[in-house]
């Protein structure tokens, strides 16, 4: 028998199995179900039976196709909490029967510099999303948590902490661990005054996150109807950020800023509230364009950064920071019929703060 | 005798010299000769004998009030060498006959935070610069290096390393330590690629500067015409930043970027040039917000920086280092009755790459 070489004809060789999942062939139709194929179980692989999947403006996003980047058919989600139902016989971390979840990635390179730092989301040739990237093993695109099961090499699962909720921990991986990495990347800690601008599905994460890295936690929000949450979630103080009065209580005090907005905002009155050498690291994506006067950064020394996701190996610390400090997302939880009517919602940011699809309900 | 308290009770019991500068008396009116007032050295202080004095482009904009906190009259003037011809009793650093240099700043209040940490550009109460400030002593504002003598504190004062050009090490004081700062916090080295972005009084420094740090450095230009002399000045590699095949060539690959660029310019279009966590430092301050996308920064955490002049003590630091790798600036001499002359020209660019002026030619 020759070797097998190429994409295609390992994916012939590669035994499937059908699973029902949820998605759409087209921007404009709404999410529906449909079956899909994963492969079964290779060496690497785990084959995790999906409990819960959290629902990420990410995956509004690509289903609409808003980042012109969609290949249809598409399965989003990528907050993924299961359970390991068969594992591939070189898997050493997972055996069947253990919790296990899986994120924003599902692979990489593995050779490049970036892989090698553990920093595998900046991976040189592209990271393999959970969702809509091109699947190495079937030659097709991968297909995300909306869906029944799910196979992934073991060295992009995740272990999680017995502590905590599983339906609450999935959203730990996405907006926990976007939220978890600039907070560690910027050495958050005792001491500091640390600026969490947006309550939402990942600024919620951010004030609970950088309350328990021990920061006094400030939140930043348009919204009077918000300053009671933020500060049962933990913020040390709330500023109404339309209100100019209140923007110079902080002025030119926060060591640094995680700016989770990701509608159009004024991003020189936050760099405004940093103290000298503070960065405010963005991990909302505003579509168009932020006017930054140099002024800003000059003086003071000031950044305005970015951040995305995290790596594989930051993502466990994070679920293991998240295990000791008993932390969870808050969420509502929907049953896979509708998610439609959740996109609906999460466009008019009614959801305090994620939405949780309760797989059970697709499996019936 | 009772104690002397006030600002102005202290100025009439200071002894004064009147001595001539240039500087002028509106925005509109072009600099021209006028006699000033400076103190006597009081215990702490240090006059200097003024032999050169650099012209940086903050002089055009401060005397024209372009950046609208001028006080009349003003005498521009922040990149200072000369010959120490007085001290106070209580001075330890300097003796009458050394060569002593002053910078943008010739005190701070000493005692806030940023003072105590050596960072006295940004201390809280506002550092006192060397032209257009409050001047604690006279209770008038403070003139710059654009004449015969200045009087400084002597924490205030720098030492010129011997083996300098005096002439050509004037720009140091500003263009030197403003492009010195942020190649240094950024910890410019060896084994890395850094970007300088536009070749004028700062870019030019910041090459010298760069390369002596053992940096490799890629100079990046508008003007096919710098080519040739940003390699004289030791980059190993030219940009055009108008070609847009020539701008693919660093994509993703400089560690630390310096933007010296003061006019409009496409900010992501460096970013796209930065490793993942890379960092561009603007020294230049263009007049209009610079439009940031949010994935210029998130893809890859980068940050969009800034930076300003430097400490004393970072100050004296780079002037030894530039003594040690024999780094002075390229400059025309001027006599100070070129002046205005000198400011048309700065306005085209027409100038390799820093006036200096023979303040020999204010005392005939």
């Amino acid at each position: 028998m020759e070797a097998v070489k190429t994409t295609a004809e390992r994916a012939t060789k590669l035994k499937t199995n059908q699973v029902k999942a949820y998605g759409t062939v087209a921007a404009e139709t709404p999410l529906d179900q449909m079956d899909i194929q994963r492969r079964n179980a290779t060496p690497h692989d785990v084959e995790v039976d999906i409990l819960y999947c959290g629902v990420c403006h990410s995956d509004l996003h690509t289903a609409r196709n808003e980042w012109h980047g969609t290949t249809y058919p598409v399965v989003p989600g990528h907050e993924i909490v299961g359970k390991v139902v068969s594992v591939g016989d070189h898997v050493t971390k997972f055996k069947v029967g253990d919790t296990a979840a899986v994120g924003c990635m599902v692979d990489s390179c593995r050779e490049c510099q970036y892989c090698k730092e553990d920093l595998e989301q900046f991976c040189e040739q592209g990271c393999i999303q959970t969702y809509n990237s091109p699947d190495k093993h079937l030659g097709i695109r991968t297909y995300g948590g909306y869906s029944e099961r799910v196979v992934v090499d073991e060295a992009f699962v995740l272990r999680v902490p017995e502590n905590l909720d599983l339906a609450a921990t999935a959203p730990l991986l996405c907006a926990g661990i976007t939220t978890y990495s600039p907070l560690k990347h910027w050495n958050v800690g005792p001491g500091q005054k640390v600026g969490i601008v947006g309550l939402g599905g990942l600024g919620h994460m951010g004030v609970k996150i950088a309350k328990a890295m021990g920061a006094e936690v400030i939140v930043f929000t348009t919204s009077q109807s918000k300053v009671e949450d933020a500060k049962r979630l933990g913020a040390d103080d709330v500023v109404l950020s339309k209100d100019e009065e209140q923007m110079k209580r902080y002025a030119g005090k926060l060591h640094f800023i995680l700016d989770a907005v990701s509608a159009q905002h004024d991003i020189n009155a936050y760099l405004n509230q940093l103290r000298v050498d503070g960065s405010l690291a963005l991990v909302g994506a505003p579509e168009e364009p932020l006017p930054v006067a140099a002024f800003s950064v000059i003086m003071g020394r000031k950044s305005f950064a970015g951040s995305m996701i995290g790596g594989i190996a930051e993502t466990q610390e994070m679920l293991e920071f998240c295990g000791k400090h008993n932390i969870v997302s808050d969420i509502e939880m929907i049953n896979i019929d509708q998610i439609n009517d959740a996109y609906t919602r999460l466009l008019k940011g009614d959801v305090k703060y994620r939405f949780v699809i309760d797989m059970a309900s697709l499996k019936k």
